[in-house]
């Protein structure tokens, strides 16, 4: 079903036609907006909740500032949906996060409003500061930088770094701070709490503010603006953490009275220098259901789109996700062993974790949005002779990656790292997709990594991992749902750097990591049927490589294929080329996985089968090995 | 010259002997260590000031805490010294930052005392929270955990995060804010100043801890725990930005006075909760050269330790260092080019950019400990249109991992990265040497990846990478000096993705990247004058790898041998299989270069000479490659 945009929205081309509407008619855009949101995303799955929140403040945003001379970063991006739809790109939206149809984030190349790609968190005040400082110095500096940025996104440590660099900096940036007390899980930290204390009391702000009103425009201004520490300090009693920072702080306010946010923001367009406006919103404004239910809201796949049903016609029939079969067997193996701790930076649902929280809390820890902390906190647990799982998206462990090496390797801390998500996402696309955990952990020493083909070793390898922890241990799973419902066995303890052999035949050896072992397996049962067979060897660990495994294979096969959910380069396949060199193999490679380039969005298998590494793919190359073995 | 304690040093082998002191003979004891570390690193070089400025606080600590059982870790850990003297490692301080003697940072192997080992900034706050937590569900929760942290340190992302999970765990936890007011060079950011704005108000803080004073050991105490928040935002009107982290807050006080830092530790002992004790240092402390210049003697080299007079007996005669050329071409180039601007995290003097600062300060950019925050700063330039050259020591460059592959090579940005100590460092070990680069960076798509051979070549990269800027361009050069005085040639445009031939020879050819094409060279020319010619090709750049070069070599020699002053695992010598293997080339390979483990401290001689890549290593590799041809 198209959805039809109301009447003020199907007018809106971009942010000139916005202008052209008068203040009293925002509202009922805001409306039609939200509508227009909740009825695309409910039948073309996406982000909910965070973009009904930021509806108002698109709007305001787009009606006083003038971009795209003046830059608007979205934290994140997944709420920027309202910023597309204002920014010419409403009639695209039907395509949000398809392949080949527009990007679930904001992406430069997908318009000039979109001013910096972002995805993962925190980012935004870097980059606008970055381009802030470039304006400075041109001649008439007149283009304004505005981050906006979460509360959950505001208390990571790369936002902090930031922050105390644009209070020093004087850099004319305005911060708005969306405050939803919310991530995508419920929001945890001291800082967290710091926002709730500050919403409390309001006096300071409001005071403040109608000090700049009074200034506007005067030469009051000027004097304030150079005595602004002595304003801060000895006029105004009560601090705050940003003033702390030497930005100026304005707020709370309500996020979803446009008419206020309309005004404030014409207050601050032109007050110089670093200062932060916090709002106060709620996700999945105007949306009962998103409202009462934030955390499934927060990308809830098809929903009714009156009722708030959510929709899942197949899931029935569908084995678990990984996530389920990972957060429960966590809590198994926790309940049998006091030492496992759980900890994961502010994905408690995502991975699932809220299983062991919600039986064992004194060892399960959200926090927050803090990879870094993350894994040194675990490390820290290491040393002290726990068993810490730190469960990680793939893309977001890119965060640690000098704690992995520094604090846990480097030390042979048993740190076992769930590495969830790992290999191609789908739809959200670039920014998440998480294909270069194989290549960037096998060159850090001492580290053990693993990828289960299927349910079953995912559930042995977490077992496998913590009976006698010795050093790191990466565990990395995909995306997405596992291939039997029966997956609740035994725990089996698994022998470290060995694989295993699942199809016997001769000329081509096909080496798989990981869930891509199922690709290879019905290429395997397809040949087979047309009198071809070939050898399926699933490896199952990255480092230490079965090297004895390896030199069967070599001795008796004439070309090798790896497979893997992943860069190519410098990942599995190229492990095996090492082993090969090392070992003086001139045997043929083909290696097959994500090429040397960054992969858009789309479903994980229109993109596999897009470069070559599903099933069909895998045939492909293996005829044609054959082929130019029989030409020799 | 054997440096001899002093008469109270000379009997503390570990922290129970410095126990047996009374109170009033601790000052004494300060002083001689202090004596004893400044004639030992007057001969054996290390860090000087930092270590200087925690005399008292080590010896405070060890007094009041039971350290293994409490537990103590050193953020950055160059400042370990006393604690290394005080807890039995005295007599081997002579050999500290020497090959296979006492390493210059903590080290978890070398002693109990050292409970998580430290190099790069901002970890101790995550380790000891974990530790803590550890602590929390045993039966009898006793051990104490204090974290010691600099005010350059505390300001960065990583202890952020953790300051921001201490304040909502209530976990034991002790933070002592060693505030000098400067990392290495000049503190930076507005929590520098923040904390400067703070010493300049005691009233506050003596009020607090006189509220604790009284409460001590009654039940007014209990009482008062519960009450804290209400305490904190009642009682005391002045907020402060670590209570806005939910951290009890002390301070500040003299870091030198021995005798109230005995009181306060003894006081904050047995307060329960997050607490973080502020105290004022001096860097360089006691020693009047080092407190006058304190960014030299922050690590000076030799020095007369009578009149801190700087000892360069060969310095006259040698090229200067890789970092002062970069630091001079960087000025030449942003005097020819308004558009470079440069971005260092904290190593303003280390990398040299204060030779562009002192010029042009407004293009220059010290963010503070903030790798992350800098590269995404440098992101947001290069979106604006100016060239940043982000200036980061590759160990560093490890934090900022994420941001390289998601704000800069995503969106192809033309951020230059000039990777400063790249390789091995030499004595300052595993936490810092830069060997994992190469490897880290190759796997990224869109990157130009290039390290120079020599001076020339370092220059000519860097003119080459800001002409026509189109994406992410790294130089990775190594620590220590340069090859030649006479280095400031005329800028020369270089071919990127070009390498070159130095000498033509058959059978065995040696391909280098960076300066291991020197001791390549000394191969060559000293095989040369024993009849015997092999090829060698410094091949510059990593990423594009010059295939045309690479398909020569391969049709015109029987075995290869890569050199590589870097991980071999993913390295230099894997992009040469990956190439072999992707074209089909059957030639031996030898990939020399740093081993899958890692390496520890000593001077960069003797690690390579022990790695087997320094010129002789590389001369016997041949040597064996050319008989195994030979015995075909």
């Amino acid at each position: 079903m198209v959805v039809k945009p109301g009447k003020y929205l199907s007018e809106i081309n971009g942010p000139a036609d916005l202008k052209k509407l008068k203040p009293e008619q925002l509202p009922e855009l805001a409306e039609e907006l939200r509508t227009f949101i909740i009825q695309n995303v409910a039948q073309n799955p996406g982000h909910l909740g965070a973009n009904l929140g930021v509806v108002e403040l698109s709007i305001a945003l787009h009606y006083m500032y003038d971009s795209p001379n003046d830059k608007i970063v979205w934290d994140v991006g997944h709420q920027a949906y309202a910023h597309k739809i204002l920014t010419g790109r409403r009639d695209q939206f039907s395509t949000n996060r398809q392949f080949k149809g527009l990007s679930g984030f904001p992406k430069t190349e997908e318009s000039e409003h979109d001013t910096f790609g972002t995805g993962h968190s925190s980012t935004s005040i870097s980059a606008v500061l970055g381009m802030a400082t470039a304006e400075k110095l041109k001649e008439n500096p007149k283009n304004r930088h505005i981050a906006v940025i979460g509360d959950g996104s505001i208390s990571s440590g790369m936002a902090m770094e930031a922050l105390n660099h644009v209070g020093e900096s004087k850099a004319n940036v305005l911060i708005i701070l969306n405050d939803n007390g919310i991530s995508i899980d419920e929001g945890t930290g001291a800082f967290h709490r710091y926002l709730a204390r500050v919403t409390a009391s309001h006096t300071y702000n409001r005071f403040k503010r109608g000090v700049w009103r009074v200034f506007k425009n005067t030469w009051i201004q000027t004097i304030a603006n150079k005595t602004t520490t002595a304003l801060k300090w000895t006029w105004l009693k009560k601090s705050n953490l940003f003033e702390a920072f030497d930005i100026r702080y304005f707020g709370p306010v309500d996020g979803h009275n446009i008419k206020t946010l309309v005004e404030i923001l014409h207050d601050l367009r032109d007050i110089p220098g670093p200062r932060l406006l916090h709002i106060k919103t709620k996700k999945g404004k105007g949306f009962k259901a998103a409202e009462k239910d934030q955390v499934t809201f927060h990308s809830p796949g098809k929903y009714d789109m009156n009722t708030g049903e959510i929709l899942k016609p197949d899931c029935a029939k569908k084995p678990p996700k990984y996530q389920v079969i990972y957060g429960k067997s966590l809590l198994s193996l926790a309940e049998q062993n006091e030492s496992i701790y759980a900890i994961t930076p502010a994905m408690l649902s995502g991975s699932s974790l809220n299983i062991m929280q919600a039986k064992i809390p004194e060892r399960t820890f959200d926090v927050g949005i803090a990879e870094q902390h993350a894994v040194t906190f675990a490390a820290g647990l290491a040393r002290a002779g726990k068993t810490p799982f730190c469960t990680i998206y793939s893309t977001f462990l890119q965060r640690a990656y000098d704690q992995i090496i520094h604090d846990v390797a480097l030390q042979k801390l048993p740190v076992i790292f769930g590495i969830d998500r790992g290999g191609l996402v789908g739809e959200d696309g670039p920014t998440h997709h998480g294909v270069f955990d194989l290549a960037y952990l096998q060159l850090i020493p001492n580290m053990i990594i693993a990828a289960p083909m299927n349910e079953i070793q995912l559930r042995n390898l977490m077992y496998t991992a913590q009976i006698e922890p010795k050093g790191p241990f990466a565990i990395r799973y995909p995306k997405g749902n596992a291939q039997r419902a029966d997956w609740e066995k035994d725990f089996e303890k698994m022998d470290i750097g060995k694989g295993r052999i699942l199809s016997e035949g001769n000329e081509v050896a096909v080496l798989t990591i990981g869930a891509t072992g199922i690709d290879a397996q019905k290429t395997v049962e397809k040949l087979k049927k047309e009198g071809i067979n070939i050898t399926h060897a699933d490896i199952i660990f990255l480092k230490p490589l079965d090297e004895d495994l390896l030199h069967d294979i070599c001795k008796n096969h004439t070309a090798l294929v790896t497979v893997e959910d992943g860069t190519v380069k410098g990942g599995f396949g190229t492990a095996v080329a090492e082993f090969l060199i090392e070992n003086n193999y001139q045997i043929p490679l083909k290696r097959l996985g994500v090429p040397d380039s960054f992969v858009e969005h789309g479903t994980v298998e229109e993109l596999k089968h897009e470069l070559g590494y599903d099933a069909e793919g895998i045939e492909k190359v293996v005829i044609q090995l054959l082929k130019s073995i029989n030409n020799k």
